[in-house]
């Protein structure tokens, strides 16, 4: 059963998509929202990301019967508490963390008692606050929901029913996994993306004027992933760090023989691994995660 | 003076989209081709890629005054090679290669007494082969033209005058720097991509389906760029092994410091980089190298 009345807090990037995705879509459910930064909340009421812009949390909060907390993962549980004193009893508590093992154990401190089912839809774009959301932002997206073992299957549906209604996927995974599977893929792409573009903009014989000329040979699509929200990313490896480290370990002992097999001159163990990788792109197209779109129409201007 | 007769040999996604410009963009142009792969040149003819599909490659350089070597980097000197008989004594031989003082050096030993003037269009996509290619690659993006020192100024205007009626900006630059410009914004990077497609492939506690699935956080990103041709790859890191190794050296230390900024639970070092690398996302954008709508439009389908 979809959720009457949805309070979000926070309205950057995800929340903004999520308000603007709910009122597109499930035009008959009441959104609330409210963000700490009144700049935010200005242009979040201009843009109408939610139909009601609170002046504070406690109110955007007070007849919600789900609450998502769209803030940075090492902001939970502050957000988390901020509402404490005025959250429905049988409201929900969910968010959109992308580590979930410390955020849903932050947001059950904060709030002792209350129905938490922790979730995190797997989109997101390097944009980030109240001019960066868009309603379409989840569509055909997975929707990953991490209830802790005890969650009442109703509140489990609630949310899972809210984002199928935003046109997402729904995936339900045990919250220690999630947190292995998404260090693999979005934790560790984005700190590698993070240091190679700045190793690229310390070196002294390349200028940085040619780093960003030359960029269409493949460093561009690193600058983007690189140019996501920094202290958002900074919670994620702090919130993420037993999994970010165990899957670095791995990728730091890879590249290190494909070095040896540079340094050797070994053509053959380049190619066999590159021919491999290719099969997991043409997957992930068949998938519709991704566009096989040449270059993205990155071309066409 | 852009030249009246261009040869292209190799009919893969380069070379194509060379023919395919060429006929677009410069239809007084004559265009002659010529691929290894008889299967190639039957599709290369089908799409027209250029006027005239050779079966032989010293037909199709027979009355060039430009012949283009379009072939993976290691492939170069035997190309030349195969055309030395029958290229004219005044024309020039230029090539596409990724890496410039191996391929100069390869391509001048093969054609002793040649005009040989190398150029490295810096533009491409993950696909490869004779369906591949398209006109407006090399649009707004950058050609980099490595003459040797005595190369005739004639020589180098014409090969410019060429690339640039194709769309392209033309950098003239010393192969040397070349090959470490392009080590930092395209081989590492393609190499980084490589890699952490081949470590995520091979978890055991994240299956393959899991990786796929959610892809959209960030990993997606690095498996178009490992989708790439392997053979020419494969070919790039043995010809630029000395400045592949040099900027991967600096890259595995960076790495390092962020991994024991994790490990301390080090905010403020992992903050500082992640903002500092912002700003090389938007001078990317600034400079016409990438495009900035949201997710690249991948939200549209």
């Amino acid at each position: 059963m979809i959720p009457n009345n949805v309070a979000i807090i926070g309205l950057g990037l995800v929340g903004g998509s999520i308000g603007l995705a709910t009122r597109a879509m499930l035009p008959q459910v009441a959104t609330t929202g409210w963000d700490a930064n009144p700049d935010v909340r200005r242009r979040a009421a201009e843009r109408g990301l939610v139909a009601n812009v609170c002046e504070t949390a406690e109110e955007a909060v007070r007849d919600a019967d789900l609450v998502i907390l769209c803030v940075p993962v090492g902001a939970m549980g502050e957000a988390a508490a901020a509402i404490a004193a005025a959250v429905p009893s049988g409201a929900i508590v969910s968010d959109v963390g992308s580590s979930k093992r410390s955020v849903g154990d932050a947001i059950a401190k904060a709030l002792p008692g209350a129905t938490v089912i922790p979730a995190h839809p797997v989109a997101g774009t390097e944009k980030s606050g109240p001019d960066a959301g868009f309603a379409e932002l989840f569509r055909h997206r997975w929707c990953i929901v991490t209830p802790p073992a005890d969650a009442p299957a109703e509140a489990v549906a609630a949310v899972s029913d809210f984002w199928e209604g935003l046109g997402a996927k729904i995936e339900i995974m045990d919250p220690a996994h999630h947190d292995v599977v998404l260090a693999v893929t979005s934790h560790i792409p984005h700190l590698i993306a993070y240091t190679i573009v700045g190793t690229a903009s310390d070196l002294e014989d390349v200028t940085r004027g040619e780093v960003i000329k030359y960029s269409a040979g493949g460093f561009r699509d690193f600058t983007r992933i690189a140019a996501s929200d920094p202290t958002m990313w900074r919670d994620v490896f702090l919130t993420n760090r037993d999994a970010v480290l165990e899957v670095l370990g791995r990728f730091t002992e890879d590249l290190t023989a494909l070095q040896r097999a540079i340094r050797n001159g070994d053509g053959d163990t380049l190619f066999e691994l590159f021919e491999r990788t290719r099969a997991i792109r043409r997957s992930i197209i068949e998938e519709g995660q991704d566009d096989a779109r040449p270059d993205f129409g990155r071309s066409d201007h």
